[in-house]
C-alpha cells in the first residue's frame, strides 16, 4: 500500500457504534477495499474490530463500561490512530456518510456542505432516533478530514420517484405536504442488490422484480425495470416486516390503547416498538434468527413462523403493486445464510411461479430457482459500504 | 300480517344512530322481511326512515337540531310506536343485537344474559368508538322487550379461528394475552356471502376465496373452504385498506410523530385517522365514492386511485396467505355497484389469474369473470341484518 494513494472511508453512525471501510482508488478509478470494521458501544463498553477483505483481524481491542471511546469523534480518532499507524499518512480523499433521512426531495446521494448539512438537519424530526447520529458523524469527519470531499448517501433516496400511491398514507394531504410520506429505506442495499442483478441476470432486472433485504433490519423492495416503486417501510423504520426487535406493520389503533388504556407515553411506547417487539417480542427471547432456530421452543419457532408469513404475505402484496413477479431476490444477514427460511418463504408462492431446487438453495447458490420456474429466485449478498464508496467516487468529479 | 304471528327484530347501534329491521317467521320459520330503516342523527338532527322490502317509505320524519329522539332508547321507542300503529300488537319473540366486539374468545352467536353482557362491557376497552353504543342498545331494548329473547351477534366472531400468525402483531405476547390481537372486523357481511357464494358457486367456497367488503368502512376476507383465515382489519377498525373517512394501513412511527413533533393528543389523533382520513383525506373534499367520481378532480381521482391500489395490493397480500386463489367476491356499497372500480381493481390481477367480462362487469351479473378465467369473479350484495336474524332464529331453539 503506497502514502500517495487515494482512498475512499465510508462511515454509517448508529446510536452507540460506527462503521467503516477503507477502499483504495486503483488505475482507472477502480474500487479495492482495503479495510472494514465497526466501533459497537460507544460510550457504554466499546469494543472495536477492524478486519482486511479476507477477514483477517487487523485490530481488535475491548474497553470495561465507561471506558475507550465515548462519541463518535473519539470513535473516529481510534480509527484514524490505526491507520496512521499501519497505513501512513495515506490520503483519504473524500468520506461517504450513509445518511438514513434525505427528506422528501434528495433523490441522489450529494456533497456535503454547510446548507446540505443545515438541511438534514431539519429532517431530524422524521427519523429522531437516527439522523442525529448521522450527523454526528459528519461532524466528527469534518473536524478529523477538513480538506476531504464529504458525501452523503440517503437510505431513501431510492425510493424517492415511487409512484404517489406508494408514497403517501390516506391521511390529509397537508402532512404529506409537510413530510408524512412512505419514504422506505435500505435503498443503498437495494441499489447496490440491482446492479449486482444487472450482471447476473439483466433481462430480469428489466421485467418486475422484488428484493428481500433481510436482516435484523427487513424490508422488501418492488423493482420495475430497475427502479424502486415501492417499498415495506414507510415514514419510519417500522413499518412492513417483523423485524429482530421491532414490530413492523402495526394497527395505529394500538398505539392509540396503549396510551388510553395503558397510559403509556410516546418515549415508552417507541422503546416498546423499536426495542422489544418483533422476533423478541414474539419469542420472549432473542432478536436472533439463528437462536431461535438452535432453541426451538414452540415461542422461538412461533416467532420465526410469524417473520416468513409476513414476509410471503407482502411479497404477495407486491407482486400486486408489480402486477406479476420476474424474479425475487434474498439479500442480507438473514436472506443470504438462511436456506431454511428462504425454501419456507417460497413454498406458499408456486400460485407466483416460484419454485425453488433445495440442491442449490442449500448451497447457496446464485441462482436457487429451478431452470424452468417462471420466476429467478437469486441470493446476492449486499454491501451498502460498496454502494457508498461507488457514489462518493462519483462524485469526486 | 296478523298481530299474532312471531317476529324477529334486528338493531345495530352506533354513536349517532340506531339500524333495525323486522323480520317474519313464516312456516317452518322461514325469515321473511318486513320494514327495514334506521334513525340517524340521534341527539343532533334526528331523521327517521323506514321503509319496505320493496323499498317503499312507510315512515319518514326530520327534525331539527335539538329536537326529536335524544338516546337509542328514544330512538327505539319512536320505532315502536310505529309498528303499534301500522302492525298492531305482533310479537316480538326475539332481538339480535349487532356487536363490533366478541373480544378473544367468543367464536359465535351468543343469547344475551346479564353475565354475558357484563362481559361485553369489558370488551369496551378493545373498542371504545363503537362497543359503548351496542351496550346501549342493549339496554334500550331490554328495556322496551322484558320478555324478548336477546342475542348478540359479534363483527368479530367469524375471524376468531384464525391461525395465531394472522391473529397477532410481532409485539410481546402478554399484549396478545391481554386482547392485543388483530380481531378483524365485518364478520356478519363475510358469513352472509359465504352463505350466498355456497349457494351459487359452492365448489369455488371450497377453495381460496378472498371477499372485498367495501363500503365506507372496508376490508378484506381471506378464506379457506368458507372458513376466514385473515382479515385485513385487525384490532381496530382503522386497520387495512382506507375507507371513506378512515386511514388503514399506518406505519405506527406516524402516531409516534403526530404526538412528540405536533403535540397531538391521543383524542386529536382518534378523530384524525378515524373521521379527516381516508377518501376523505386524500380528496380535501368527500368520503364518498359517488360524489369523487363525478366531481373528477386530480385529488378526488388520486383518492380513488388510492384506494383502489390498496384494494390490489391487499388482494395480492391475502393470495400469499391462501397460496393461490380460485374466487374474489366483491360486495357492500361500493362492491356492489361500482363496476368501473371493480374493473380498475381487477386490471392489475390477471398474475392472478382474474380476467373480468366487461359486459358482465357493467351489468353487475352475479358472476363477472370471463368463463374460461381461473378465478371466478362474483358480486354478491351483503345483507348483514338477514344474518343477523338467521342468527337469533338459531338460538330461539
Amino acid at each position: 500500500m503506497t502514502t500517495d494513494s487515494r482512498h475512499i472511508l465510508t462511515l454509517n453512525a448508529g446510536s452507540s457504534s460506527l462503521k467503516i471501510s477503507l477502499w483504495h482508488l486503483g488505475d482507472g478509478d477502480a474500487l479495492e477495499e482495503r479495510a472494514r470494521g465497526q466501533v459497537e458501544g460507544v460510550g457504554d463498553a466499546p469494543h472495536v474490530v477492524l478486519k482486511d477483505p479476507m477477514g483477517a483481524v487487523l485490530l481488535e481491542t475491548r474497553w470495561p463500561p465507561g471506558q475507550g471511546p465515548g462519541t463518535h469523534k473519539q470513535a473516529l480518532d481510534l480509527i484514524l490512530a490505526w491507520k496512521r499507524e499501519h497505513l501512513g499518512d495515506l490520503e483519504v480523499a473524500a468520506i461517504g456518510h450513509r445518511v438514513v433521512h434525505g427528506g422528501p426531495h434528495l433523490a441522489a446521494p450529494a456533497v456535503l456542505d454547510d446548507e446540505l448539512l443545515a438541511r438534514l438537519e431539519t429532517y431530524t424530526p422524521l427519523a429522531p432516533l437516527h439522523q442525529p447520529h448521522n450527523i454526528s458523524g459528519i461532524k466528527a469527519a469534518r473536524q478529523a478530514f477538513p480538506d476531504a470531499l464529504e458525501v452523503a448517501c440517503f437510505d431513501t433516496a431510492f425510493h424517492r420517484r415511487h409512484p404517489w400511491v406508494n408514497d403517501t398514507y390516506a391521511l390529509p394531504r397537508e402532512l404529506y405536504r409537510e413530510g408524512v410520506r412512505r419514504y422506505g429505506f435500505h435503498g443503498l442495499s437495494y441499489e447496490y442488490v440491482a446492479g449486482e442483478l444487472a450482471r447476473v441476470a439483466p433481462e430480469r432486472l428489466a421485467g418486475r422484480v422484488i428484493v428481500a433485504h433481510l436482516g435484523n433490519g427487513a424490508s422488501l423492495c418492488a423493482m420495475e425495470n430497475g427502479r424502486s416503486i415501492d417499498c415495506t417501510l414507510g415514514f419510519t423504520a417500522l413499518d412492513g416486516l417483523a423485524m429482530g426487535t421491532r414490530c413492523g406493520q402495526l394497527d395505529p389503533g394500538v398505539v392509540l390503547y396503549l396510551i388510553e388504556q395503558k397510559g403509556m407515553n410516546a418515549k415508552g411506547i417507541s422503546d416498546l416498538l423499536y426495542k422489544h417487539s418483533g422476533l423478541k417480542g414474539l419469542s420472549g427471547l432473542s432478536h436472533d434468527m439463528r437462536t431461535l432456530e438452535e432453541v426451538g421452543t414452540p415461542e422461538a419457532l412461533g416467532a420465526i413462523a410469524y417473520f416468513e408469513s409476513r414476509v410471503r404475505r407482502e411479497i404477495g402484496a407486491q407482486a400486486a403493486v408489480l402486477g406479476g413477479l420476474d424474479a425475487l431476490v434474498f439479500a442480507g444477514g438473514i436472506g443470504e445464510n438462511d436456506a431454511r427460511l428462504r425454501a419456507r418463504v417460497c413454498e406458499g408462492l408456486a400460485f407466483l411461479g416460484v419454485h425453488i431446487d433445495p440442491a442449490r438453495n442449500a448451497a447457496g447458490e446464485t441462482r436457487v430457482s429451478k431452470d424452468d420456474a417462471p420466476v429467478a429466485v437469486h441470493v446476492i449478498p449486499t454491501n451498502e459500504e460498496a454502494m457508498i464508496a461507488a457514489h462518493t467516487r462519483a462524485l469526486m468529479g
